[in-house]
């Protein structure tokens, strides 16, 4: 398991399982002298925390951020600068119910990791998923909070556009809807439509599989490389690595398949002020894998939850059939709170690109 | 562009550009002993190479594969085996058009990578697309063809599944109809159907989209790691590279966001032979990211060949209002293509991940 | 500063400052299954830690070890196994002497990496040295606590075998004496000297520079690379990523400048019981980067201490001349406490390169 | 065998054994805008190449360097101008003698990687050494001869200071007597020493080893890292990973273990145009792994060549005991040719730091 680390020069190591002390990461990489306050920070990691609606888990974590080194602390004591040393950040974990894990600690939950991990390591901490937690991906909100800081300018937004088969209807898109209910939808209009139908799968103890768009606005155009490590591969290579995501697709798409090469090239203009300007964007703002200074476009599926209540069959670790029923608290839909994770994955992406183009220190900001 | 190489122990690095004398690669860290002939690695260049049928580019190179080191010849004159040390393998181009590239070497085409990598690197080569040409992926389909030799027991077998709107009857799917056709269709049925699409699409100068999804079969239990570097992640992230790709899946993938929590379950059970059974699979072989034993299964979109004879609206690199049409021998649908290039990129990946889990010499073989 | 990671499959990042809370390491690519309680791990930290006689700083740290995440804990409360997932360590700081840093705040101390950093960041934490404090080894010292579980059979140790013009005499070596006397010197006779000397330069202020050598016995052969990450390599980088190293040397490192081919040779004979052995070991236990199955040798030279009484002269962040002294608890001679920091360095290369070598799990062992 | 590349922004692949139809390297990540001629670069390798006096081995090898990608040529058909992306260079093996290798295909030479390569891999190219023939090293100089264009106003030089136990007179220094004999020598008065000494060693079919020191002047302050990936580490990892180095030292190196903190720092003062000026350079001009501005001090041992005539004990793959002995065209000093190999490493390693401060493309040069 010798890959829990991101990124080239803006590099990310994750650690740390459910149910331990603690969770964490190190962001390497960071340049110096950009400036937060811890509450500036916490923000990213309140997007991401459960508990917040009764459609997301009712697992209740503060995940309360510590910035442990890298920075260094101004007289009012709140205001951090970096220092371009590794930033080590941590997060406790709160909510570890003591409790019987007997059965779990055999059974091989279909969907989940189980299997696999007690093929591969012969070990496998059960205690709520171990390392296949989706609570690793708070660390990968908090390495996104520094990431945010590097590229001035940027903003990295994302918003739930499909639950089931009820998607958004892009038209009502308002950003400033996003904060205003508990999917981060930007379309008003799908809200009580989507209670209602979570709630139905809520309280039948199912799960259903969600959409997410992540649009990065202010991307400096020229970061990426041409073949291997495009701006869009290593987007989609992070994207694909938050737990229970299924697919990835930039810019239109798999919708690009079914497109003729005349309505899908991206027309050009110069602009009156003499910078230049498409007239579209199918490329999702990325073309050969490099920025063209449009914003950058990329959407995730996100698999229903796979703790469900009812039973599903399966083994366990002693080779016998058992049927397996998850109980505890799950969210019925884990496509809500992959939103912030997906920002922070797209964030950190741009950041590592913006300093393998502009170099280490971030000189040329 | 310092990333022209992917891989962590199967590491494959390629270079050339489309009017250069050469194009190819350096396969790294390819275990010792495994056996192959040059008439063996040709067939999957020829699966590639341009010019097949009246659907893709009538350029006319030969792909002819040559392998300049890592490997010691039998008295046969014909059998190579790898001595584990790095194989270099060279194409040469041979259908080089001397023309004009006057006016296209100043205008950027819309949906190639003409204007960003003028903006990145203040100098490109034009001709043919330089370094962005898809004869880049030649190399790809030679490291693919080292790659398959890695894995004792896996088949890594692609086929088109979708051009335009038109899709395949998956209830038609025969593996050996692919090679049949000049689609790689695995559906007899719909050859005629796109036979003519293409023909018009062909005849009218325009271009498509298409979907291609990669299968392997064969692959170990075990392969992969779980946060970053997972196996659905690199594979992803390979696909994501190739010249065009917008959009993979793994498993049922986007379809993911529609399915309920009972349904996306994989149940297991144990067969008579006392080894384990998936009753689906909707995870494409892969939980946790790790591979599960069932085959692996990816799908990744292409967009429409960017090159077409109508007139788009663009600019060129002196900041002037262009008109651009690209003349010249394209393909209507690169997608076609794309086929053996997944293939490759997906043996690459699984050879990658087996080294990782059994050591740099695959002694575990 | 994105580079705080070493190792490929065996992978250490380290962070924390000289002064923040706490410092310390994630250790990730550790094999499942292996086993250790913290007090075993603490060994190794004690054999590094500040203060334990008068030739060494008076300083003083617990440099107590915690053990965050990566392992389950057995019944008996103390003895952990490891799960395969990152193995996150930290180490408070706890003798931070809040003090004036007025005028260190701005001077650049002759030796330090004052200088650099300021020219380099803009930006420094100079309390305690920051980043480039020794203290940042405590944490390597921790990862080489784990590396030393990840090959069977292997003993890595250090010796201290020069201090100043005073060397060892090398057939007094015995290995028991190492730890019987405050500068780990395998030979007993030269620790009165060592004292003496030792102890005027401690009074004047002043400081000197040593030789250490590790070796490492129980290696396998067959670890190593051929050109590059050459196990040797490995050994020498890390062991000169130590601070205060200037030198490093494979077996009979620099002496081989000043010998024939024929005396340089290590011969070989098949011994009785069939396996072979060779007659000497000017190789150092590796050929062409790979081990022999020999003892691994290593030496590298520390310089002086730069922190010194006496006054030398230097310029401050504002350009202007100054006269540097560096009062506070300095260690005469860092080569001392460099023993153990060389110690994990050998031993975290030689568990990368047996992992590389059997698998990111170690199955082979 | 997956590591035949080294640098993290400026990457080096090289491939290719002694006895193949050729060697050569892709250079990845070098900046575009940069020109040369193949002429300008051939010089790098001719000082490299075998045959230019009776002190060096007889083998006639032109070792012709060709550009197959990466760059574009100018009308004037001489210079070449890089584009940013990957440089494949070739050198064709054209001295490869037909013989019989019956006896040393077997047999294990004392000192050479064949009894490793053999426990590792299971095959070997014996052919002249196959891939740890010392040819590999004309990939690095041409790799190195693109380095050197990376980072304006740096000179990388190398000079031989040492052969047995005959050191050069550092008073008589001079880099223009470097060119003017067979040995690299910056000291004329040795020469002759030189010669006489190595005449014997030669005839009697011995070999000696010898020490080179690698000056860079003009290396702008700030490059490096201040942990790992330290400047002067990866110096010294790539100076480790040239055959038969035994030994590497920057600045004052192993003396340092002999100074005090007193004469070791290097004191500053401003100067009177107001840039800081140092006193005295024993850090070799590196400060914490960071560059200090200072020249850049680096040296290593050289083992002598294993190939010898006299009869050494030895083992062979039948695990027989054999007496081996060396016929052929080999090295008396090994170290000789050694010099443009460790220039070429230098320069690699500072065009890489380069890139990391200054951005992948290199804009603020």
């Amino acid at each position: 398991m010798s890959h829990n680390t991101f990124g080239h020069l803006f590099r990310v190591t994750t650690w740390g399982e459910s149910h331990g002390p603690a969770l964490g990461c190190v962001v390497d990489g960071c340049p110096p002298g950009l400036r937060f306050t811890l509450a500036e920070l916490q923000v990213w990691l309140d997007k991401r925390k459960p508990g917040q609606s009764r459609f997301v888990t009712q697992r209740r974590e503060d995940d309360l951020v510590k910035v442990l080194s890298g920075v260094m602390l101004d007289a009012d004591g709140e205001t951090m600068t970096t220092t371009g040393t590794p930033i080590s950040m941590l997060i406790e974990n709160t909510d570890q119910r003591s409790k019987d894990y007997g059965e779990i600690a055999r059974q091989y939950r279909p969907g989940h990791a189980d299997y696999t991990y007690d093929l591969k390591y012969g070990i496998r901490d059960y205690r709520g998923g171990g390392r296949s937690s989706a609570r690793e991906t708070a660390a990968r909100v908090a390495a996104g909070g520094i990431a945010r800081l590097v590229v001035p300018g940027v903003t990295v937004r994302g918003a739930l556009v499909q639950i089931g088969k009820h998607k958004i209807d892009r038209s009502n898109w308002d950003w400033d809807q996003v904060g205003q209910n508990p999917f981060f939808s930007p379309d008003a209009a799908i809200v009580p439509v989507w209670e209602e139908y979570l709630d139905g799968i809520r309280k039948a103890g199912s799960s259903i599989g969600a959409v997410i768009e992540v649009i990065a606005e202010g991307v400096p155009a020229g970061l990426g490389a041409p073949i291997y490590s495009k701006l869009d591969q290593d987007i989609a290579s992070l994207l694909m690595s938050i737990n229970a995501v299924k697919g990835v697709e930039i810019g239109n798409g798999f919708a690009a398949a079914e497109t003729s090469g005349e309505d899908n090239a991206d027309e050009m203009r110069m602009g009156n002020d003499g910078t230049p300007i498409f007239l579209s964007n199918n490329a999702g703002g990325i073309l050969g894998g490099i920025s063209t200074g449009q914003p950058i476009v990329a959407r995730f599926a996100v698999k229903p939850t796979s703790s469900i209540l009812t039973e599903r069959q399966s083994i366990d670790a002693d080779g016998k059939n058992v049927d397996v029923r998850t109980k505890g608290r799950h969210d019925p839909c884990v496509g809500i709170r992959a939103v912030p994770i997906g920002e922070a994955m797209v964030a950190c992406a741009i950041a590592d690109h913006y300093l393998r183009d502009r170099g280490q220190t971030g000189r040329l900001k």
